[in-house]
């Protein structure tokens, strides 16, 4: 069945989230890879913590939350202006390399975002990058309440699109929002991009893994939920291949 | 207002769940650190995961899954008897030095586990390790078909026991579990093992941060979730002098 919409992640599958480490080593040398370890691996804890215990919050507020919870626990004192300027970053992400010219290929399919993140953040970070004449819709999750994987939020992308979910193709690196797109039924890419192989290299030579690797073997594989995605490939550059075949 | 009824987490909390680490290491050796953090904060992912994609499945196949992620993304071959026999010490945990000591100082209240294993694998862990002839209840949230932190969880206290939230403390050791409980309405000591001074030693030494310091800076310390814990205590011990200044 023709692929109508191509539909993405974006922190961490068009943005690399790992940007921030440049800023946070800046700001507190010699901490910048556990701040931005501990940092992202809290902020999606704190997406599933707030939507299980029933106390939503928008993500703008959940990302200052997790980062004043990194701070506070590895000692380091802050003040409103180093704060701010970590965050800022959120708004200036890094996209990776090959999003433009994956999106410039995809022209003539509906091209939209689907992100935890709020209006504000994803509308600012999409303007700060070029990317807001190339999509048809940004969307947030933050109607809904709720955040990804829940099955609501993948529900938006029919109601703003007005395509179903067989003629979408969903796009990400996470595996959590892969286990979620698929159970909720759309057709699904995972961006594998660090492969089982390189991660078991990491950790077995002499040194103890650092979080950068913990990182990785946390959240940059595929997940073993019962539900396994349609697609694989290495880099965002497979996907117009994937959409191609399936016209 | 008296507490008639101590309702304890199992895993982390009455339960070491890093007395896993022997084993992972004698059947892995050079690994055992990577597995045992790693094992667990998949588990409990998949507890919030599996709970938010609406596919329940036990915690039981939730722990066997989390294990098989784990040993497969650390490039480690396992056949069904190296997998069972690590599977096996989650039924034979050790207990906190202070478990035994602390309950027994709490005889005349009702006491009980409120936990996310399943009832086969709480039932075997509590005979093995002699705290059933303890034990009012030990309560599996498995017929809810939702893991901790949803408040369906904690409703299981008040149906079982027949106590209600303001005449229970709830303990745990799990930041994610104290915010769930506290958010449902239950009274809330937090069991505070690694404090953030002793974290923030830890990342500040010259050596990167290990899977066991990570998993502290995870999972050990209290959550920014807009919920807090009434108590704050050391370790089990602190729990009787809670309890006896309610009355």
């Amino acid at each position: 069945m023709t692929i109508k919409a191509v539909v993405f992640d974006a922190y961490g599958t068009l943005y690399d989230i790992q940007s921030v480490a440049a800023i946070t080593e800046q700001t507190y040398p010699g901490y910048g890879e556990a701040i931005t370890q501990i940092w992202r691996l809290k902020q999606l804890e704190y997406t599933w913590l707030r939507t299980l215990i029933e106390r939503y919050e928008s993500f703008e507020a959940i990302t200052e939350q997790s980062l004043a919870y990194t701070l506070d626990n590895l000692g380091l004192a802050y003040n409103a202006g180093m704060f701010e300027l970590i965050m800022d970053k959120y708004r200036n992400l890094d996209l990776y390399p090959d999003a433009m010219a994956t999106l410039a290929q995809l022209k003539g399919r509906k091209l939209a975002i689907l992100s935890n993140g709020s209006s504000a953040m994803l509308n600012a970070l999409v303007r700060n990058t070029g990317l807001q004449p190339i999509l048809e819709a940004t969307i947030s999750i933050e109607s809904r309440k709720v955040f990804k994987p829940s099955p609501k939020t993948y529900t938006l992308i029919e109601e703003v699109l007005g395509v179903g979910p067989s003629e979408t193709l969903f796009v990400s690196s996470n595996g959590f929002d892969v286990a979620g797109a698929k159970a909720f039924g759309l057709n699904v890419a995972w961006i594998e991009r660090v492969t089982a192989q390189a991660l078991a290299k990491e950790f077995a030579g002499p040194a103890p893994a650092g979080a950068l690797t913990m990182f990785k073997a946390l959240r940059m594989r595929n997940e073993h939920l019962g539900v396994s995605p349609d697609h694989r490939v290495s880099s965002l550059t497979g996907i117009p291949a994937i959409v191609a075949a399936a016209d």
